[in-house]
């Protein structure tokens, strides 16, 4: 076998192990009985530990090589083969740059860190969590000055886990007009686009979910829809989609986490089947990701024309809303301490405070025990709010327990770039309005499919933005995108 | 680390890995949307291919070379930690027997066989399997001559890879005894004990199957009941245990599945704690597990007493049933063609009838071309009746398309070990009719934990037998079950 065929069935049995974990993963939050949780413990790290082991082999930097030389001697590999190569390189320096022990080190605290936050959340207790963030704060700190390439800063290292090519100064640029033109606006939408709640039962909702999502093509031959303590997507195959949402009686949330788990989805759907069982078979960036599940939850669940088809929905499981009256209560904005059921105005605020907050502490600029107080301040001055404990407030999130520094950048990214692409989409094929009340998305699909879907990893968060939409990254649309949320 | 414990490191690897397999396949047949076939089929091929890898790898032998000269040079390891190292040794020899190019052939003529093989069924068609057929005889003789101990003849080997230590000498002459004496019982017990069928709506079958197993320790904590087109069961882990069953509207057939899966499901469930993870963690032969399934199938859903049980979980599913009406329709006798349907007095007839044939299509005494004449010749020799096609003939079972050659027996040593196993707990505890009447099995399960379950793999399946019941494997318990279904 050459170094090529070699390299590729690496890679195809890395992506089948990232499949069977994504399964495995699955079945725990969904399937599982809760007495599995210890074994599951076991094979969910056997799976971590063999991936590691197989994905950062000697053998890999071989091949690599041996490919070097053949490109050095003028043997000619075509266009996609030159991206497969491209991205092992950098994934297996990548990875190989992490000291074992360190690799240990941080899946341990990752679990630790988890518990300590579940127990000091309960209880409203932050003192309690202080050593294990600490240790995290650390932790990530070590594992980014191992990764960081020349001129990377520490934080720019951890970024680039999630999104390969973000800068933290662009951030710091980007976030910094983003709060300066949101923070503004959030007292006038407030009066402007009220939150109001509609009361539609679980069995209506349950009926408006499955009748929406199968009007998107969400059918039973390729795809599930289960009910999980937390909405996520799973994809365990080209033809084998997973989403699940969850249903409460005074609140209509599975209607917009059920398209946003949808965007997810059809992101990995669509990838060029040419890039199946390769390392470029999957969708491109953390941002990027969330720009797709973005664009179904604001840019077509929240759209005022799609509620036409939501009430209709909802009609058909037997609860009778008006869609202005459903609309209304699906982009209503009110500042909450909370961001996961944040407004699509305020919700980026949120991130902003992440954002700086995190970087802050990775610097050494905040020390952890000063999370509590730094968090209230920037609450304050970004969303106006007083936060009333530490458990709605800088204990709110799990991912800083599981170690998780650089993560929270996409989730504001995501609403940016689904309204930069949106804007793109509507350029080329018109204003949505009359498709949408027809509950029509075909042309949306494939718009995604052609500019975003396909090229998988082959391109990088930036240079696959600006191939879709002909700009850098920008907060104009999606400030055009809330602005009549605050009446502007 | 020493020898041991890498040893035992790779070993519990390889159940974790086991336990992975385990899930993707129970998901692929109660879960899966169907088009997740084809990435299913990569994901199963690289966990095949991975875990041959590891459990095949040369460092064990390194380790275990180790530690036969620490033991020879007086290192004292204990009992349990003896028998790690023993079947370690066992398999690693077994598995490295086996070229690896034969390996490879091995599966994928087993995934074309059973392709061939389902297309040959539906159109009732040998000629169109005869190619699959003869390719997998071949190769299983191929298999069985590689991995043959001093001694061994080439079944021999085969059926070692399902029952380590049994001999095709010691089948001949079990089955043929076995044979000799159920074969004049059929005609007596047809009219004796003659077949009727009890139409139970589906809602009440599914209500006394959650009623039954639940008065067997079946909770949500640690078990799934599902539906799946075959009744199968699934260990993920220790507090994970997953049986099917299915319905139909015309049959009690889910009474008797669900038991006998749930006997699968318990001899997992109650192997020693201590040998978790290890590989003597699981079941030690495929006729101890199917023993345990037949017990409870047999032994109690099929015990009149239980009947009372088992009508009342009717009963309060809404279907009234008279206890000796139910019994009578769970122990019916009919011979007819189809093995998984066949009553408990025919059932073995049916693997006498395969074993037999196997033998000598792999001993090169019966030409594959003439497997439909061998096969009416043995179901009329040893069932009296005549097969009406070959798809209720020789095409009725997926094992030999899969090339599985020695897997047969253990459904009649099932038969044969699960009466063995009852005679000799009902003589230390007692006749259990009082006891099953009022649905309590806590006794039973404790003996079966006890002297079977316990043991994991420590013990192959004759040693395992001798010490629970105090004798050889033998045929007489069987027949005492069976006798009065036949007025003897």
């Amino acid at each position: 076998m050459t170094a090529l065929e070699q390299l590729r069935g690496r890679l195809a049995e890395l992506a089948d192990l990232a499949s069977i974990e994504m399964l495995t993963s699955w079945d725990q939050l969904v399937m599982m009985p809760a007495d599995g949780a210890e074994a599951r413990a076991h094979q969910l790290g056997a799976l971590a530990r063999l991936t590691h082991e197989r994905a950062t082999a000697p053998e890999i930097g071989t091949w690599l090589d041996e490919l070097d030389a053949g490109a050095r001697a003028g043997e000619r590999i075509d266009a996609l083969e030159q991206d497969v190569v491209r991205l092992a390189r950098r994934d297996w320096e990548r990875a190989r740059r992490v000291p074992e022990e360190l690799a240990a080190e941080l899946a341990q605290a990752s679990a630790a860190g988890q518990e300590s936050w579940r127990v000091a959340r309960e209880h409203d207790d932050f003192a309690a969590f202080l050593p294990a963030l600490t240790r995290n704060v650390e932790l990530a700190r070590a594992y980014g000055e191992c990764v960081a390439e020349d001129g990377q800063s520490t934080y720019d290292a951890l970024l680039a886990d999630y999104d390969y090519g973000l800068s933290t100064a662009e951030l710091r640029r980007l976030f910094g007009a983003l709060a300066g033109a949101l923070a503004p606006m959030v007292e006038d939408a407030r009066a402007h686009s009220p939150r109001r709640s509609i009361h539609a039962p679980v069995a209506a909702q349950h009926a408006a979910v499955a009748g929406t999502l199968a009007r998107l093509g969400v059918n039973a031959r390729g795809w599930r829809v289960d009910v999980s303590a937390h909405p996520f997507t799973a994809w365990v195959g080209r033809g084998d989609s997973r989403l699940t949402t969850r249903y409460s009686d005074g609140e209509i949330e599975s209607l917009l986490s059920s398209l946003h788990e949808y965007g997810h989805a059809l992101y990995e759907r669509q990838v060029d089947p040419a890039l199946e069982r390769t390392n470029l078979g999957g969708g491109t960036s953390m941002s990027i990701h969330e720009s797709q599940s973005k664009l179904w939850e604001n840019h077509v669940a929240r759209h005022p024309a799609f509620a036409e088809v939501l009430a209709a929905e909802l009609a058909a499981g037997g609860f009778a809303v008006a869609p202005t009256e459903l609309h209304a209560a699906l982009v209503g904005v009110e500042a909450t301490p909370v961001r996961v059921s944040a407004d699509p105005l305020t919700y980026p605020l949120h991130i902003v405070a992440r954002f700086e907050l995190e970087l802050a502490m990775i610097e050494g600029e905040l020390p952890t025990s000063e999370l509590p107080g730094a968090w209230r301040e920037a609450m304050r001055r970004l969303l106006g709010i007083e936060v009333p404990s530490d458990a709605l407030g800088c204990l709110q999130d799990v991912h800083w327990g599981a170690g998780s520094f650089g993560y929270f950048p996409s989730y504001a990214l995501g609403c940016l770039i689904a309204a930069q692409l949106w804007e793109a989409l509507e350029a080329q094929l018109g204003p949505r309005d009359q498709a949408l009340r027809n509950g029509e998305v075909g042309a949306i699909q494939e718009w995604l499919a052609e500019h975003v879907h396909r090229h998988g990893r082959r391109l990088d968060t930036i240079p696959l933005l600006e191939r879709a939409t002909g700009h850098a990254l920008e907060i104009d649309p999606f400030l055009r995108y809330v602005g009549p949320l605050a009446g502007r």
